[in-house]
């Protein structure tokens, strides 16, 4: 059943279906990672319920926020957010525009070198191992059923400006293979932060900055960690992200 | 001035001249990263005072322990320090050969496919902006002087048997390209850690394992934390590592 969520930002609203999918802190983690500036435009790949785009309204100075989205479902319940948020987000002088179409179509779309910035929070797990029913909204958000990562670096950088900034989120195993990628489509790495869920564990998101047609050099960041201890986010999580 | 330091480690000493290059804590965490299995043959790319082999020859169970150093005063003071530590080196069953020689002709001079192990603490800087003297020995362990990033991967690659590790310490803003030197070389990098000096710093180390021929898929350990406060050594730094 479709509930409808506040965002606690700016006064947005967001409409989710947890039968299908609802975002996760990885969204929330991206949006605070990813800078749009006043006036820029900026692409979310499988945007899924909107929650990227409509972050990203609320808290940077970007003036057009596009979301791409395959299921058609997703992409109406994105749309019907979208119209919930509709005179807040002219108040804000913002627009957002969601689309339902295939990411892999993306340069085709909205036409090579448009984007300041594009965002990405795509499936993390390769293949389908295990998966009973491929037509699943869970599964093709989370398995690379309906694109691969080279489907979304290739569009990325198709539709990026010189210069334009792609801010991914991601699954550190394979940071390795996730770097190749980029560095084959001219996406240069160059802003990395890891994300612990406490501070004596292995991470389990990281956070990418990459430029198209950027010099090798790249900042990590200071850790993200989540738990402070068990039941307690950390101060970080509490003051910049609400949690 | 030449000096005698104990390495609080199996009773090994090592000689060190601080006008020309000390080991530092870099060489250390390399070692403690790196894993030499029973019998097996590690080369160190780049010894300087030898450090690493007799680290790696006190704390773990490989038998013969080759390090490379193209600079002969270097070479020959690592090979005095080995000396020095020879009875103890026999009764543990343990062998470390320092050979003064250029990393660019590694394979030439111990064959290919001839290690299970590689490890290496390079140079980190590029170039050799603000160098007055590169003949200067410190200049030569901390710039890209005498060999590039590209020169250590590809006679890694070389000396190391199919499924051989390479363990390297590095800086973090070289990452993305270090990885993509390797893939180059298929040295897959299968496992890395980042040091922060303090949990609220950016990293100013990385550490990573590589295999080669090995699959895509990179563990990320838990961070590894220096300074708990101000001149306190974290609790792993005291206990692993005897800071």
């Amino acid at each position: 059943m479709v509930r409808q969520d506040d965002l606690q930002c700016s006064g947005l609203r967001i409409l989710q279906d947890p039968e299908r999918f609802c975002f996760g802190m990885d969204a929330v983690l991206l949006a605070g990672f990813a800078g749009v500036r006043k006036g820029e435009t900026a692409l979310d790949l499988g945007t899924g319920t909107g929650i990227i785009p409509l972050l990203l309204a609320a808290k940077t100075e970007g003036r057009l926020f596009h979301g791409l989205e395959l299921q058609a479902e997703s992409a109406a319940m994105a749309a019907d957010s979208v119209r919930l948020n509709e005179a807040r987000l002219l108040e804000m002088g913002k627009e957002i525009r969601i689309l339902q179409g295939d990411l892999k179509d993306a340069a085709a779309l909205y036409g090579r070198s448009s984007m300041d910035v594009v965002t990405c929070n795509p499936p993390y797990m390769k293949g389908a191992h295990g998966i009973t029913n491929p037509a699943d909204a869970k599964a093709i958000a989370r398995h690379e059923i309906s694109c691969t990562f080279e489907d979304v670096a290739r569009e990325t950088a198709a539709v990026l400006k010189s210069g334009g900034r792609f801010f991914l989120v991601h699954r550190p195993f394979r940071i390795p293979e996730l770097f190749q990628t980029m560095q084959a489509h001219h996406l240069e790495p160059k802003r990395m932060r890891l994300v612990y869920p406490y501070v004596d564990r292995e991470p389990n998101m990281v956070l990418v900055e990459a430029v198209k047609g950027g010099n090798p050099r790249m900042t990590v960041e200071k850790p993200l960690i989540i738990w402070e201890a068990q039941g307690i986010y950390s101060e970080e999580m509490r003051r910049d992200y609400g949690y």
